[in-house]
């Protein structure tokens, strides 16, 4: 089922406690993009680059078969660039630096050839630029949306308004508590899904997941990793695997959502092993279902 | 299965968002014991209370089928006495006032028709008061064993003798992390179970709480509860219904390991509904059984 791809592409300099990595390809949509072209296919990336987003970029994305004819590339500019440290206990970073650079500019164009696709997936980007988006797509079937506390405080508008448009909102635990206003998750749930989002996934970091739906709520487990890496876009491949595993499904329902929510914490497990996207880039299927197999054995109980 | 249940009887003075509650019966023992009551009998107390500790309060535990032959009660002497108060996010509480009383000279004894019993709970006391009422038992099947930062920075080397000679171990996060110096839980629980628990269940508060023997890690969810009353006992409730659960297997293998800390968590999940032990001093085993039907449902997913 037809996948498509908004956020943004990025060079990433990574200070973890174990080591440093630079010029690292990241950015939104392309974690989103890689962790889900292992589950279905056509994906059609938009979004923009510079100059310095060379042939070998858009050739790993095209080994994944990912469409990029919606990657604009300005040749005049620098793609976007961030850079940031990892504390010790891995749970909080510091942006060392932001470079807008050709993402400044951004106005998000897609392509004709991409108007119909079933599935959106709106990477973390300003809501304006989400909802110029969504004004130029047929009737997907699904759409879903992240953000983060920097929208949700400076643009709570525009946010709202892509919200009522949204059917599967993840955010994490601080994010839903800034935007309700409430320090409890469950009463969180319940306020933001009456925003629009009939579905919405907040993530716990170390602590799992919660899917919060019309049948209730579903507590995914995290992996308990002996040593996290690098964290680096392990929300973006969370949405990935998430979205990807409901790309391929026949019918969208409770369980499917559930098995999603696995799907995307198994890919996201792999993300944090190594910086960027290096480990889940060259993933085998066979390792994809062990991880899975292994998050359904944390949390199964026998009759 | 006889169950003997080794801790503290008290008086609290209870401060929430809330409101208060005073004079409110509690004690780690206290509430293992009615915690495990629903499950198993005949449970056994080891304890000491004052003067104050009136015939209602034995009632309450015969209404149990509580024997509370080894509960000493000094007459010259007032029950211990905890004070404290929890804050707006009720993770975190200050102890206002302790008055030890008759506990600063607990000389645990097991009555000789105890030292039969097959499983023992040691609740939060002095390790070396756990390791006096070992001394006094015959091979029990099951020891398991609960524990505080208070004895592990205080009595580090009384605390391996009894890790050392416990089956279960309980602890929270932090005092996992306390304990073996290390911020990762998964590296956490390998030493900790090193020391000698071939069972540790780390607690994790709002966010569930992770087994791991032998066979593995288990993820256990916490119950997405939009209010939270009173959190004090919710730790030695789930003891309770942990070793309760147990405590009626004929046999005890990782699944029953996980169907108890499940039951574990249900009853410590109706200890925060109300102040101190009210909530579940009067509960139906029907609400038990659907409580861990929820947990199990939490969590599933179907094939």
């Amino acid at each position: 089922m037809s996948l498509l791809i908004v956020g943004s592409l990025a060079f990433d300099d990574i200070e973890t406690p174990f080591g440093r990595s630079d010029n690292t390809l990241g950015g939104s949509s392309t974690y989103i993009a890689l962790s889900a072209s292992y589950f279905t296919d056509p994906i059609r990336m938009v979004g923009v680059v510079g100059s310095d987003f060379g042939d070998e970029h858009f050739a790993l994305l095209h080994s994944k078969e990912i469409d990029t004819t919606g990657i604009q590339k300005v040749e005049t500019g620098k793609t976007f660039r961030w850079a940031g440290r990892y504390h010790y206990d891995m749970n909080t970073r510091d942006t060392l630096d932001t470079q807008l650079n050709v993402f400044a500019d951004f106005d998000p164009h897609v392509p004709h050839a991409y108007h119909n696709s079933k599935f959106v997936c709106l990477g973390n980007i300003d809501p304006e630029l989400q909802l110029k988006v969504l004004d130029q797509i047929n009737k997907p079937e699904l759409v879903i949306c992240d953000t983060m506390n920097f929208w949700i405080e400076g643009k709570p508008e525009a946010l709202k308004k892509v919200l009522e448009r949204v059917d599967v909102f993840i955010v994490n635990d601080s994010e839903a508590r800034l935007l309700s206003g409430d320090p409890n998750l469950v009463r969180s749930a319940r306020m933001i899904r009456n925003m629009g989002p009939k579905t919405l996934i907040i993530k716990k970091g170390e602590h799992g997941a919660l899917l919060f739906t019309d049948n209730g709520i579903f507590a995914a487990p995290a992996f308990p990793l002996e040593s996290i890496f690098d964290p680096t876009g392990a929300g973006d491949t969370f949405a990935g695997g998430f979205i990807g595993h409901l790309s391929r499904c026949a019918e969208i329902n409770d369980t499917e959502m559930r098995k999603a929510v696995l799907y995307g914490s198994a890919m996201a497990s792999f993300c944090v092993e190594k910086f960027g996207t290096e480990r889940y880039s060259n993933l085998e299927l066979l390792e994809i279902e062990d991880r899975y197999q292994s998050f359904l054995d944390l949390s199964h109980v026998e009759k």
